[in-house]
């Protein structure tokens, strides 16, 4: 198995975000991907451990954010590196709330959706949450931030909880 | 709804494909997601419709080749608009059989992927295939496809079954 094979499959970077009785939760991730066109339905994978995941089942609801190759550091950083149990992720940021109560920031932000969870899909470290894409709009026509733009301009790495994690010794 | 913002999701162009029974089918998508590195886990969503989809649930196995930017447009043709129940979509392409026994074409190819489904997830006009990864390999240091570089550079379409297609009046 040649781990070097995985980079090859390309991807975003998202922010996944949802909110739930006051507890606001979201995270970085790069999976995810439009599944069907009729309805227009989104699929993410999230790691069971994160607070995104569990709040995420108890709001029925969530937001994705399209990052662009110009989105500051920090943000990936506070949302990619850090808990939504420990502290509000969103502070420092512009943060606005979808129709769903879902909060989010439209900077750094492509476009971004707003989203019903309508499936979940365990398997295993990870659960693939389905979403209905209830509205979508565009915010910039700055490329979006690509997975291998991330890691080999920006440098960025990849937290362990992350899908494509992994591990040095691979 | 604003539908371009659904092209600021980042995603690759890839072959599936599979065989049972001496029925060997492949299609081209573009939904090809990593959802778990312990183990390495990768989904496709597959239109219901695709014949694809039918064998490879008769498999069990199936294989991921990731094209390469310069892939032969040919080749996208054939695994993209025509139907594996017509005819042998694989005549034209040096032609190779993974371990499973599903075959795939190196021709065009970055990486390729040799998969154990394990697990379906039936999400309406598609389903879901989560595969364990067996076996990766590299094959070209080329850049990837993207499906944005496809689309803008070199002019492909979109099929009506595939995941991100978008109805002209959209």
């Amino acid at each position: 198995m040649d781990f070097k094979a995985f980079e090859k499959l390309t991807c975003g970077l998202y922010i996944v975000s949802t909110a739930h009785e006051g507890q606001k939760a979201g995270c970085v991730v790069n999976t995810v991907t439009q599944v069907t066109a009729t309805p227009a339905q989104v699929m993410v994978a999230i790691h069971k451990d994160n607070t995104t995941a569990q709040v995420l089942q108890q709001a029925g609801v969530f937001h994705v954010t399209v990052l662009t190759e110009e989105a500051p550091l920090p943000l990936i950083g506070r949302f990619g590196y850090r808990s939504s149990k420990e502290f509000d992720k969103f502070a420092e940021f512009e943060t606005l709330l979808d129709s769903n109560g879902c909060p989010y920031t439209p900077v750094g932000a492509a476009a971004h959706f707003t989203c019903k969870l309508v499936q979940q899909c365990d398997v295993g470290t990870h659960i693939l949450f389905i979403g209905a894409v209830e509205d979508a709009q565009l915010l910039s026509e700055e490329p979006p931030m690509s997975y291998s733009y991330y890691h080999t301009v920006k440098k960025g790495m990849t937290p362990p909880r992350a899908s494509s994690y992994q591990p040095p010794e691979a």
